[in-house]
């Protein structure tokens, strides 16, 4: 394929992408109906849906998307890290969307293909957190009597908290200590253990 | 007012407590109709109406029942005991039911009544989980190196993520020692700190 129709199309999966991730963020899963989404994109259902199999796949590609991104991040900072950027403004998690994101859990609950679906995308940020730990712990920055699949769950535990709270628009401003206590729970407690 | 007619009232708003909440957990809030709502509970829209305001008004109770029972286990045990009961088999919160909690987090965001109403019964989860915790801080048993209301945040924290796993159908076979770091971070450390 030509180079100028794979960047064309790239973009324009961008373009559907964003559009859809507002359009849901506003409406909800089941309320992002395909008017809805077909305004939100400023492309026809038929360009929309050449580009993504259906609204599912749609969701998907965009929950896959915030993983990628998480991992990113996890790979180079941690996921305290991300927790940190989405208590932080300006975060590309706002609350409409992780709101979203909580919506789809009956649906998750129940329908096993659509979670199968959902949890090869998460899976993603649980490989990215438990490499990050294995590194840290080689380092010698990570506590050593707890099993690194422990530890991971433990922070993924803390961030599904996290989107959860912001997600009901809870008050959050006081939660910067509560992830400093996540962080150090995790960590090698040099000054207890041994002197610096 | 006498007795008999004191306990007819109790019992019949329980009727329609337990009815609304299986209701609630097979629909979800929006799909609870007042046809389901009637079905449910073996009673007219009339008698449902004359004992709770409105549908949200019966929302709100159940999530303040809730709020009670769990601020009894904290009160004897802790809130980590809560999290352990909601990972037990036979726990009265079943997965439904909390998914049907995360599902309300548009409208808890997006409604400010709402949102105080809600805040309103959770709060009395937070002071029984702040009385505990100062209750242990005072026996010893509480690590003293962080503010107590840093400590409650993190269990809360901990507790939100909990629900949000589990109403998602997420494996949780696993979170057994993750619940056990949980509770040993709020803890003292004797072994570390001092000899037993």
């Amino acid at each position: 394929m030509p180079r100028v129709s794979q960047d064309h199309l790239a973009a324009r999966r961008r373009q559907i992408l964003d559009g859809a991730r507002a359009c849901f963020a506003r409406h909800g899963y089941e309320g992002a109906t395909v008017r809805r989404l077909e305004e939100a994109t400023g492309l026809s259902r038929g360009a929309i849906f050449h580009h993504f199999r259906d609204k599912e796949s749609l969701f998907l590609a965009l929950a896959e998307d915030d993983a990628a991104r998480m991992a990113d991040v996890v790979a180079a900072q941690g996921l305290v890290q991300v927790m940190r950027d989405l208590l932080a403004n300006g975060s590309a998690h706002p609350a409409d969307w992780l709101g979203t994101r909580l919506e789809v859990s009956r649906r998750l609950r129940t329908d096993p293909e659509f979670r199968a679906r959902w949890a090869e995308r998460s899976e993603r940020l649980t490989v990215a957190t438990r490499n990050r730990l294995a590194r840290q712990r080689e380092a010698g920055n990570l506590r050593d009597d707890i099993d690194i699949e422990v530890l991971t769950a433990f922070l993924e535990l803390a961030l599904e908290g996290l989107v959860s709270h912001v997600a009901m628009g809870l008050p959050a401003d006081d939660l910067e200590p509560v992830l400093d206590l996540v962080e150090e729970t995790v960590r090698r407690h040099r000054a207890r253990d041994e002197p610096r």
